[in-house]
């Protein structure tokens, strides 16, 4: 009897290791499949395959969607077709660099703004992070604008950050990471690596950041003391902010960014030194007086990505929660936030679609409200997740 | 051309899905499989098959193991051959009930004690937990005794423990489940349910239990206000008593248990109701004064069952770290324990064979430092973890 390995996986898969197999479609043939989970019957779909380690998706008013590819492409995607959108910046893709975030302006309908996160290159090879605006006319990325470029280039492609968030009042949010090596950069107020920006839409500084008054302070600086917050969302309801912490190992953290704080990376962490095992090298506790609390330790491993909010109803018992997406741990966690004490705090937290899909890099929720998901692989995916009633 | 189906599996498994394959062999042919963890990397042997529904594992000084089977069968196994030990007392086994825990008295060598723990039927089909020891003479559990049996037989099969762990002055502790649909009566002093009881080796009170002085609190409870402990151990340096609570939904909990303490259950639980999504109905709150905080909340969905500590140095990366098994999320939790402000607290938590092995029933440290694990199927096995160079 010969058999095609597929039909082997379904039936081995079903019989010996229903946990585990539900990775059994990461490749080869896709078709929606079904999950249960704690309170809520999903169905994924593959909506959209063959990308190179996606990093971001924006949906656009008028249909289609932009989708960031790591190594530099970012393509328009309608109803599976893409197109590549030309015109980018020169982007250097080492490392965890390359084009990152793609956001669109809150009006984006009407001035068709979309912002672009990236690792820009100098003439040495080296790299920083930086932020650039434009318009797609036809195939093409148009009226480009650098709205900023971080104060200092370095060598090693990783910790970039970076995410887009928009607040209600129209200022935007940067993530950028500390850019590896030397994670006392992210303590150093000079330097803009290790911290959450804040940039009007046209990457002026507004006058009323944190730090403007302090000499000592780069204006763009809105919080400091991270080491690469790779989830960040607004609640549109509150203005909340809400970032995801990529941590040393074991040091993974969900936080509320408050304006001037300082999150602590690399002098407090809940990580683990990865060759010691011993509290990180340069840390010097897990808390301490003055630097922010992180709302939720994720505990064992959860190398966060895309973060997104459950806002519209469409899942109603997931409705408020957090998606925080995750990279080696290969599953999304569901966040329930409660309060206590006038504090938020996570009162549950359930794992999604565990080995299902590969490495999670982004989450989105849809217009549609259905939740859409990129895997970080090579042939990387975009799935849709459905609610079933 | 034609392959038989295991080969198909690792061969998918290697091409397509990493982490989910763990699972590959848990049915089927078996050979001592490595696995790289954070720090430690291990191979992992079946060493005991065909074990219906594997309860709890203890290792005699003069070589062999002894096994529960919760259906009620008592195990000797040497060298993978099984002998069933006869002689036991009348068990009813349904749902969760049936031989639970096996333990050795801490003078085992000299006494030949062998103390189990079983869901007891009385006339009416109803169970209570109880507590029985005996010696091994040939095939046999000779000099039978019971030494505890619950104060209230119930109808559903739920909730038992029930676990044993030795201090060093001798006595001995049980867990007891609140047994179920009524959770309250792990608020009741006045019933064994719901509490860790203290209890001498021949099963009468010590005279120096926390209540013994109150008329209104059963003397053998050390404490109370447990849904179900499933995992606990007493540190053999400092005498702690370290258990791991199975909550409702995602209340899954590590607890260090003192004398006198009300760790809350149902009235103050992190879980959540499994219907509803809603806090635990009795829940009034998730922490309140006078009631124990858990030394660490598992966050993801863990129902705990054995609880090992590393002890022998065999594992040095592992040493003193505690081990929690998991049911539903199949998988053990390697958590390292720190001091803050004069309190235990977890400092990492790093998941190991997730998916791997299936439903863990228990984990224990053998006498040659290696770790043993049972898993709770109808087809379950004994496995032994290793050290790699």
């Amino acid at each position: 009897m010969t058999r095609h390995p597929a039909t082997m996986f379904v039936i081995a898969c079903v019989l010996f290791f229903p946990l585990a197999c539900n990775a059994q479609d990461r490749q080869g043939d896709w078709e929606a499949r079904q999950f249960d989970t704690e309170y809520q019957q999903i169905s994924v779909e593959r909506i959209v395959e063959d990308l190179e380690h996606p990093w971001s998706l924006a949906f656009l008013p008028e249909g289609g969607k932009l989708i960031t590819e790591r190594p530099g492409r970012l393509l328009f995607v309608e109803e599976g077709e893409k197109t590549r959108i030309t015109g980018l910046p020169d982007i250097l893709a080492r490392g965890q660099g390359g084009l990152l975030e793609v956001s669109l302006h809150p009006q984006y309908a009407d001035n068709g703004w979309i912002y672009l996160t990236y690792s820009k290159p100098n003439d040495e090879g080296n790299t920083a992070l930086a932020l650039v605006r434009g318009r797609i006319e036809g195939e093409h990325l148009a009226d480009t604008e650098e709205l900023f470029v971080q104060n200092r280039y370095s060598r090693p492609g990783r910790h970039y950050g970076s995410r887009i968030a928009w607040l209600g009042d129209g200022t935007l949010l940067v993530s950028i990471g500390d850019r590896g090596p030397d994670p006392l950069r992210a303590q150093d107020a000079g330097d803009h690596a290790g911290s959450v920006l804040r940039l009007h839409e046209d990457g002026s500084v507004p006058d009323d950041n944190p730090f403007v008054e302090d000499e000592e302070v780069l204006d763009e600086i809105y919080s400091y003391g991270s080491r690469n917050i790779q989830g960040l969302l607004v609640d549109p309801e509150t203005d909340d902010i809400w970032a995801t912490e990529h941590g040393p190992r074991g040091g993974d953290l969900l936080h509320l960014i408050e304006p001037g704080k300082n999150y602590g990376w690399p002098v407090v962490t809940r990580g683990r030194d990865y060759g010691t095992q011993e509290q990180f090298p340069h840390a010097d506790a897990r808390r301490m007086e003055g630097i922010a609390e992180p709302v939720y330790d994720f505990g064992p491993t959860h190398p966060p990505s895309g973060l997104a909010m459950v806002t519209t109803g469409r899942f109603n018992r997931w409705n408020g929660n957090l998606l925080a997406g995750g990279l080696l741990s290969e599953r999304i966690r569901r966040l329930v936030i409660g309060t206590y004490d006038g504090q938020y705090e996570v009162v549950h937290d359930e794992e999604l679609l565990l080995g299902a899909l590969g490495r999670i890099r982004d989450v989105r929720e849809g217009p549609d409200g259905n939740i859409y998901v990129l895997t970080d692989h090579a042939d990387g995916a975009l799935y849709r997740i459905d609610p079933v009633r």
